[in-house]
């Protein structure tokens, strides 16, 4: 019987995460007191079970990269309904990390493991003049001229399966480079351009990559064919330039049969627009 | 010839000033040890000068406002060009104030003064579900539906010169409650409600008494020609709410003859959007 409840009283949870990266340094526990978005989870659990359990994410994020929806497990134990979770650690948790939703799922759902499919975006700003609002969730690019629609031509013969080891930063445990890209897109809005890409899966470092590659395709100092070239052929000797983390946001995870209500991500993902002025002559 | 050399090395300098307000205790520096924009800017300006000098703004705003334009002036002395100012005290300040601009004005021009345009922006965020990246730039009301187009109708007759005694908070040195409204207007944009009011000058709390009430007009607590009723009877006793400062932003300060080219202007007024999802079934 006690064995029984205990039984009962064990469950996987799931959590939909909202985190601003600026002041982490990254999703990952270090183990060396640095603040990171997976310590920060682990923490604020513990003070409700009183004990230490691992948080697993879906995708683990590099210093400052931002997480509109980033999704993680945990097993619970206890009485609280999985659903509750969301606000009891929010209750705990420091005002740069939220948790969207909580839900129960099976002990052999993986947050990680699991995922069908990623979807990044990265944002450049391109006008001359710094916006301070802008800042943390932008490169700052204005040095030269950036063209999308080169960038978009760029990124369309990377949709499919692809070796993509070209994007790929030592340092990571997958065993291969192999990368279902699922869409990929490139435009512009005003001083902003937007480039997002989904795939089953990232190699570690592997949008900043792309896009540090993609910038020098928008700016005219390597054609397409050069780009595709540099791909195809694995050069990461040729895949110079980083772009800086800031810019970067991890929109969204999917599953098969996903756990989560799809409400959830539909107004998750914001964008920085910069509104226009008024043209009414009452408002000069 | 030394007297003639001082005169020529002191020149009164306008700035064009972004900050994000969370972490403010408002604009106005005050003696008690707390972070304030003046105080950061003043330090700033004594690190150069090496001698403190005050820093004056069109307008005082409350902890916890941000502003996308606030403009302010200091008298400035020795060889620096008033133009580079800004890069000089950029290098100096901290990650939540920017300056966009510095200029050289008469010595008959003042921030506060000489300027005959103000013009504020609230943002409301309507979405049951709490955004991260919302958050500290929008009040977010999710209690009752808000009804942009009601709150469009009670500002419509607040545009001329009217006495706005009761949007007025306690504390101010301002001698009268004559204020001149240039426009306002409502809109919404998916989950938000965006508030603007242009005034030749704007009362302490103003902005956020009048949209606290707005809002009962919005969820339809109150009637438009009850709204109406209560400010031109200036019965400050039924206006009990100030909206939070969050969700408040400063745009923009105009002048007659402005000192500031209008590109200034153009991209230093951002907007939060939410993006829908991707409608193609690639990005699904």
């Amino acid at each position: 019987m006690d064995n029984g409840q205990k039984t009962t009283d064990r469950q996987r949870v799931a959590l939909v995460i909202q985190y601003l990266g600026t002041h982490f340094h990254g999703w990952q526990r270090q183990g060396r007191g640095e603040r990171t978005v997976q310590s920060e989870i682990e923490t604020a659990i513990e003070t409700v079970l009183k004990r230490r359990v691992p948080v697993i994410a879906a995708g683990r994020t590099d210093a400052g990269v931002h997480a509109a929806g980033q999704v993680a497990h945990f097993e619970a134990t206890g009485k609280i309904p999985a659903s509750r979770w969301a606000t009891v650690l929010n209750s705990r948790l420091p005002k740069d990390i939220l948790i969207l939703t909580s839900v129960a799922v099976p002990d052999t759902w993986h947050a990680r493991f699991s995922a069908s499919m990623r979807r990044y975006r990265y944002t450049i700003y391109t006008d001359k003049q710094a916006n301070l609002f802008v800042r943390p969730f932008a490169w700052h690019y204005y040095y030269q001229p950036l063209d999308a629609s080169l960038i978009q031509e760029a990124l369309s013969p990377l949709i499919g399966k692809h070796h993509l080891a070209a994007f790929r930063r030592a340092g990571a445990d997958r065993k291969h480079s192999w990368v279902e890209v699922q869409g990929a897109s490139c435009g512009r809005s005003g001083p902003f351009i937007y480039i997002e890409v989904q795939a089953n899966g990232f190699l570690y470092g592997m949008m900043r990559l792309l896009v540090g590659l993609l910038v020098s395709v928008g700016d005219k100092g390597r054609s397409v064919s050069e780009f595709t070239q540099i791909w195809k052929a694995e050069r990461r000797d040729l895949v110079k330039y980083a772009a800086p983390p800031q810019g970067l946001c991890l929109l969204r995870v999917g599953y098969p049969d996903s756990p989560f209500r799809s409400e959830v991500w539909e107004n998750s993902q914001p964008k920085l627009v910069l509104s226009p002025n008024y043209s009414s002559s009452r408002m000069h």
